[in-house]
């Protein structure tokens, strides 16, 4: 221990100025947040713990209309009916809602965000007309029919069809097997008078893949319309203020000018015409407007681990557990050096993933407002989405779950919170794109770029490359710096521990991992480009394990890239310094955690390899101190927070049980302890 | 891939006995078990999702009169008053009782394994007679009131006071101050009569540390008694049937004669004796029965993961999702690596530890019966209780979490289980001992014992040990085999993936983990033991992660040699061989996870090491066409899995699903896609 230690020098010197750290974390649409916690300190848009699922999914409801009441849903709609045309600032609004209720958030995410989202992005200017003014003000509470039993990430093969009669120019839409029952549909099971369901369009005998189709599921009295078979989706982990239910369709006709038709429209006599020739691409393009869901899970997820780490850490530093350094006083949780590694790397992650997020946020917000709408820039948003998302909303889980578990038997009840959230984030993980399906389809990416620049190339040339600048494009596409060389430890053991708080380092390392993992996957896959499509599934899927990895390294190191763009914009020294080591912390536990790859790789020696996981340590007991100043800067009243463990009870009644031992000390009623009687008496 | 892959002959060949297989998971209390879960058959002992936590709090006391009424539960007392001191038994019965509401099985639990154990094993003979019957029918429901909100894990310092007064022969129990109010008390809140209370107990002037009282709390109507303040704990995220409640005591009274005083007594003039001398002694002796609490939640945990993954595996083999080796019929989800990763590691690891729950539960039965009660053994039937109790539970929620991600949005839904078994079980990993506090005890005692095996040794001889034999008698002591020689990776190239599957060197390299780990941390501790407390407190601290750490090694090698243990009593030679495939994947994924440690140490070479990942995935996709004869061999019915995803529903409606397209691809009335006809027209 402490040997190389050469960063124990400014730990007290270094101190937090929380109002810029604060104006950071809240990022560039700081003004909008501000709006939205302002309201959601509001007591109606708190969740009430227990209710029924009934009871809730009446206030979830309410608690809808009174958002539209205070006209905080409609910023990406578009001006001309009262929204804003403000797609980022709708995304940072929507997130924040996780702080009321998540059943709300979703609830709401149901309705404006698919779909509203879906008639706005795939409906013509007549269907604007004919229902976003109801969509908004909740006159028409609406469903996203996508899901089927049967079918869920995969759905370009939906079984519901939508097939054309020119007859009487509508579409029949039907379930052909159970399995093609939409399924876990938000306000389906009660709420929803209307619809946007996908489905197979099928017209002069060709399918032409799915669509979305707009369609009534109740009359004005809440009645199910016939044809229509509606079930209750039933009690669920979490998010039971959302009404989910499982719809069947029997040969339900709809109008052909229910067909939201932006991208592919048939014509009375049943001829189909779009803007995109390509069925593949045409099917992306309308399956586009889901990448906000995603975008916007994301940040609520990074919400909600903040709200942990305010409880665990206020806890931590409050919550008194065994004597250790002292016989009369006992340690603050948080000075044990494994509550400092349950928590803090967790901030550090939390904190990089919200920088990340961040840039994602803008991202959505070029590409909907119309900025840089490219596809290619569209392609973008939806990997670096797809990247992101999953890490995000694992990482809520995992922090929601050590903050509760860092809280004891507190963090069990419902009064603080970690367990209500973390029941209704769990669904996260899979909805809105499942983020292994996700994972993959980044990986896919990422070798499909490689693959796109060696087409020609024999194995000399890809040798060479791999050693130079293999993944170059990739990483400028994705706003990542190239590593500027390739990192052999050459094992200088006098600077051992500040090799690994260098930026350089950190970026090779990191940088280098992605890359060689890509390199070596398409190596393995190469060899087999040209056997039959049934061999080359069978040897990607021998590579699945590894092609997940991959793309979860790439998701580690565009939070490691975001953090360190953010410390470039920060001047106060001080602050720049207790984020620098966090940002050293997230860089290092990220590498700690998959620290057999750098040794087996020969990126990291054996030697420095040992100093790694003490050096952690160290870096951990100097973010301590500020470790409150930090979640406190998350921005968050105690209206948000509403944790027993964070209200500062816990102090007081510290403070009073030890007053209450040293009055007893100093009185003369105090009792002798057996243990120092015995101890007397066998020294005399 | 596929180089020297030498285990790729008997994929087929293998074939599993089920009836052997379930023998050997139900073990030593087969028949036990098979009773107990007869009578959980019953739909009178199943959860209701969704109830209020009102109604679920009046049903779970109704099943424990329904458990009273059916002989269920008393199998841990006297005969003498009906029972049939039988401790193995009890626990294993007991953790059955999780297959039907984990908030029953706690409940029960409060009931008769603290409450009423606490009388039992702290009372005289004539406690007995006065109480035990009330207890066992339920007449006299209780409460075990030990936590207080400042302290949990450290019990020694409760500050509740007992203090006895010999004018009136009575003592005087008080809550000095907020924090010491007791909180999180099963039955508090409404159901108790009575209860045990954990006090200081102090006499004469002297504080006999803490003592266990008898007390009513309310009387016959149920109303609370003078000087108890009991206030209801409210929602949890789980275990709403248990009516959690805090309790302040102002001066309350209560007769001599309520002392529990098996190991400690006051006379009537206040005189104090004990038969245990030293106080910390006395104090765990007095807490020695919780580690039943350890056991049976450790076998709670195993059972509930055995319910995850015949859910999902159960799924997994009937759920189809995206076209890969063929264009007409989508793949089997375990079919796809990925998800045989993410669910066969998870089997594996349940087999292991319970394989070593079966030792631990025998232990705690040789103790219990007295055939082997000596403190020796008593202490360490605890240290592997607070070994294998952290891994099984956090093993048990993991499984729970990732079962649930691999049914997707199905697992969300209550019907489905995962969520509210996960809910239930969550705190689980926080009470009857803190999990991070017990793998804590784990590390002390290895520390402890490696240490008094070396109070005169100078360096040279423990260098020399540490080379030969260190920790030779720790791993006799529980049950564990000696690595019969240091591993060094020689770096055998052409043996490479056969190296791994060898027992010998799968010992040697998780033994020589643990021993190299300990004398490591001893190594450091050495140096500052005559350093003043405050000071060795500190060093301790700095080495607080690394010694959990190794707790962690510690348990994983006593899983891996109960798995081996058990894997020799298995003469089916189809059987042993998928066993032992499954032992191989325990061994090598718990390698995997610290690969960096191996390497960093110079136990596996890099070339080795990378063939680890790859070999792990072959012998998983070996094992795989096992896996459901697996999952069906863990004895449980349909009415204790009651999952629809286990029900058979998703194979029916995939069947018909793929009938329906294969009728239609038939026919003439099969649409074309538009793909195919572009493809068409691009060859014209």
């Amino acid at each position: 221990m402490g040997t190389n230690d050469t960063a124990t020098g400014p730990v007290d010197t270094a101190t937090v100025n929380t109002e810029v750290l604060e104006e950071l974390f809240l990022g560039d649409w700081a003004p909008t947040r501000r709006v939205a916690r302002e309201l959601l300190k509001d007591s109606r848009f708190h969740k009430t713990e227990g209710l029924t699922k009934e009871d809730h999914r009446e206030q979830a409801l309410k608690q809808l209309h009174q958002l539209v009441a205070e006209g905080a849903v409609h910023r990406a709609f578009p001006e001309e009916f009262g929204g804003e045309d403000d797609h980022g600032a709708n995304i940072a609004a929507f997130e924040e809602l996780v702080t009321g209720d998540p059943s709300m958030q979703i609830k709401a995410g149901v309705q404006w965000g698919l779909f509203g989202a879906a008639v706005l992005h795939l409906g013509s200017a007549e269907h604007h007309r004919k229902w976003l003014p109801g969509i908004m003000d909740l006159s028409i509470p609406g469903a996203y029919a996508m899901t089927e039993i049967g079918h869920g990430s995969d759905v370009a093969a939906l079984g519901t069809t939508a097939t054309y009669d020119p007859q009487t120019e509508e579409f029949v839409i039907h379930t052909p097997f159970e399995a093609a029952t939409k399924r876990f549909l938000g306000n389906a099971a009660l709420h929803a008078k209307d619809a946007v369901v996908f489905a197979q369009l099928i017209t002069n005998g060709v399918n032409h893949g799915v669509h979305c189709f707009y369609m009534h599921l109740r009359d004005d009295n809440g009645e199910v319309l016939p044809g229509i078979h509606i079930a209750d989706d039933g009690h669920k982990g979490g998010l039971n203020g959302v009404d989910n239910g499982q719809i069947r369709f029997e040969s339900v006709r709809v109008p052909r000018t229910y067909l939201l038709n932006r991208y592919g429209d048939v014509a009375a006599d049943g001829s189909y015409t779009s803007s995109i020739e390509s069925p593949g691409r045409r099917f992306f393009t309308m399956l586009g407007t889901l990448v906000q869901g995603r975008v916007s899970l994301t940040g609520s997820a990074l919400a909600a681990s903040k709200l942990a780490l305010i409880g665990a850490i206020t806890y931590g530093n409050q919550r008194r557990q065994f004597h250790a350094a002292s016989t009369t006083e006992e340690e603050v949780l948080l000075d044990y050096q494994l509550h400092q590694r349950r928590l803090i790397p967790r901030l550090a992650k939390t904190v990089a993933a919200g920088f990340a997020h961040e840039k994602l946020l803008a991202k959505l917000d070029d590409v909907f407002s119309g900025r840089d709408g490219s596809d290619e820039n569209r392609q973008e948003l939806e990997t670096l989405a797809a990247a992101i998302k999953p890490i995000a909303t694992w990482h809520g889980l995992d922090t929601l779950q050590e903050a509760r578990e860092a809280c004891g038997g507190a963090g069990f009840i419902s009064e603080n919170r970690f367990t209500s959230l973390r029941a209704d984030l769990d669904v996260y993980v899979t909805f809105e794109g499942d983020n292994n399906v996700l994972l993959q389809l980044v990986a896919k990416r990422l070798l499909a770029d490689y693959a796109a620049e060696f087409k020609n190339a024999d194995a000399g040339a890809l040798a060479s490359y791999v050693a130079n600048q293999a993944g170059d494009r990739v990483m400028h596409r994705f706003g990542l710096r190239r590593a500027l060389q390739e990192v052999r430890d050459t094992g200088d053991e006098r600077r051992s521990a500040n090799w690994f708080k260098q930026t350089e380092v950190q970026r090779n390392l990191l940088a280098g991992r992605v890359r060689q993992m890509v390199v070596d996957v398409a190596g393995e896959l190469r060899s087999v480009a040209k056997l039959p499509p049934e061999k080359q599934a069978k040897v990607f899927n021998e590579h699945q394990y590894e092609i997940i990895n991959a793309a979860k390294a790439h998701a580690d190191l565009l939070l490691w890239e975001s953090f360190t763009d953010a410390l470039e914009k920060v001047e106060h020294s001080g602050t720049k310094q207790v984020l620098t080591w966090l940002r050293d912390i997230y860089a290092l536990t990220t590498i700690e955690e998959t620290l057999d790859w750098y040794l087996g790789n020969g990126r990291i020696s054996s030697q420095r390899a040992r100093t790694l996981s003490p050096y952690i340590n160290r870096l951990l007991a100097r973010v301590r101190p500020h470790a409150q100043e930090i979640v406190d800067s998350f921005g968050y009243a105690p209206e948000h927070v509403r944790m027993e463990v964070a209200s500062g009870a816990e102090e007081r009644r510290q403070q009073e049980a030890i007053e209450y031992y040293r009055t007893l000390r100093a009185s003369s009623a105090a009792p002798v302890d057996e243990k120092v009687l015995q101890e007397r008496s066998r020294k005399r």
